[in-house]
């Protein structure tokens, strides 16, 4: 069986102090802060490209586990929804070749958002077990300051530039539990790109959280015949403060156990899960862990992940 | 074991003219024929999105299949590269909301071209199989006229447009044997997109299929205990009549076998291996199919299927 050995990330040191930019949009310290979450975001050069973004996260992931080597690699997801070249070619073709992986790794895209991290690992899983691979690389890397326009007091305060880079193989102490996933493309206005420029819909997008989130984990637990008692953490998309408040309110369990941190992040879309998991996943004190992603699409996907 | 259950399509009826488009840049029919194989190229309606190309694949499936009810869909992956709004949402969300499937739909884009096809079955099955879904949708649609510029000699008489459904699902006919798989970021300058124009490097990308394909081929039967003989068709990635005779050739087996049919679609990328499937896999003279995708990435993909 397919698990999660192992994560590491890339999280650009240049960014943009929050408050600084919320003053200039009237808002207060307390709002950046209780209402945003995020005091400082990231920021990629703009001379790096997407695919910079994964090698770096990859590279910190063999950094991290040296007896993973580049030959042994042979599969590689990028998820993104703002690769490098317009998307075609996909971003992991440019990956393999910029990290030296062997040519027979098996690499694609999924374009998907903020639930892409959840989905993403069920895809590789899934794929290495159909095809017999040993050793997979799930990358998430979706820099939206390639398409947030800085005037859009919307958008500017909440995203953040960042990669993961997640060790998918046999014999890992994190396996994949029951999983339930969600679709919605009515709400596809949104969340969208228009000419290039991405535009959302914040209250359409926080009901949209807040009405299937709590509900979707309920289901979840009840199909895993589990209980919230039963989860250690809820390591859910950091689309914002707000957002993770209300949904922990919501869901009307153990508000506590819903992780939130994102203060020196912002929301990094796809990463936001995996940047969570890679800071707790070894403390040893977490046994069983609910995973959500929500966002463009719009896209839900909700996970058990439980250490063997 | 989820597998492939039925196979349906969308080829738009109106498009051009090859031999007339041929004698522009000085082409005689013998090249059109002999060299690029397809005397007719397809066009999607300028006001027609890549999501409704695979709403009329995907109508078309359920048409010839009843019995497979839109309520039942729990997966659903789209193969492109050229989705609709650049790409944020996804297509295949797009997709779910105009055929009207379930929310419950698990839906994302695979980034991949001519090799999508084969990545795109190991990718679906493996997910349903890791999330415990039943009834999936692989559909693939890459309208290249949206990036090929009619003058430009190397790509305007090669490219057509398609779409195609593939229901996956348990109690199939055809199940998925041994795959290989393999990436070459390297020679991602040979097929891109530079400004919202695809780009192609003939004589590079034709020596990269005559160098990769057979011996991937002969790498797979290795690998499967099977040999040439006990195939009864190589459907491979129509590139062009020129690539599928030189490949079918260099494979030293039997050439006769190697399918080539794009005379009425053309190079339909990653929909061209399941619109030679869709045609003859019901006929029942068929028990044992190799798959070759290769192309954009560079990428490729092949893959043995058998009738269970």
């Amino acid at each position: 069986m397919i698990g999660i050995k192992s994560i590491a990330s890339y999280v650009p040191t240049a960014g943009i102090d929050n408050y600084a930019q919320g003053a200039k949009f009237g808002k207060d310290d307390e709002f950046i802060l209780g209402k945003i979450g995020s005091a400082f975001l990231p920021r990629k050069d703009q001379a790096q490209e997407t695919s910079d973004l994964c090698v770096e996260a990859v590279n910190a992931l063999f950094a991290a586990n040296p007896q993973l080597k580049r030959e042994s690699i042979d599969a590689l997801i990028v998820i993104t929804q703002n690769g490098d070249e317009d998307g075609l070619p996909h971003t992991s073709a440019i990956v393999q070749d910029k990290l030296g992986l062997p040519t027979h790794v098996a690499a694609f895209d999924i374009s998907l958002g903020c639930s892409g991290y959840v989905y993403g690992l069920y895809a590789i899983k899934g794929f290495m077990e159909a095809a017999g691979l040993k050793n997979g690389l799930l990358v998430t890397a979706d820099p939206y300051s390639k398409i947030v326009d800085p005037e859009d007091r919307n958008t500017t305060m909440l995203f953040g530039d960042a990669a993961t880079a997640t060790w998918m193989g046999e014999d890992a102490v994190w396996q994949l539990g029951k999983a339930k996933f969600g679709t919605d493309g009515s709400g596809a206005p949104h969340l969208k790109v228009n000419d290039g420029v991405f535009f959302m819909n914040g209250r359409q997008v926080f009901n949209f959280a807040l009405i299937k989130v709590p509900a979707h984990l309920h289901e979840l637990l009840d199909d895993s015949g589990l209980q919230s008692a039963d989860i250690d953490a809820f390591c859910i998309h950091q689309g914002s403060a707000a957002i993770v408040d209300a949904v922990a309110r919501r869901f009307e369990g153990e508000p506590e156990k819903f992780v939130k941190d994102m203060l020196e992040t912002g929301n990094t879309v796809s990463s936001s899960i995996p940047l969570l998991l890679e800071k707790h996943l070894d403390n040893g004190s977490w046994k069983r862990v609910a995973l959500s992603g929500f966002g463009v699409g719009l896209s839900w996907g909700s996970a058990i992940i439980y250490r063997q």
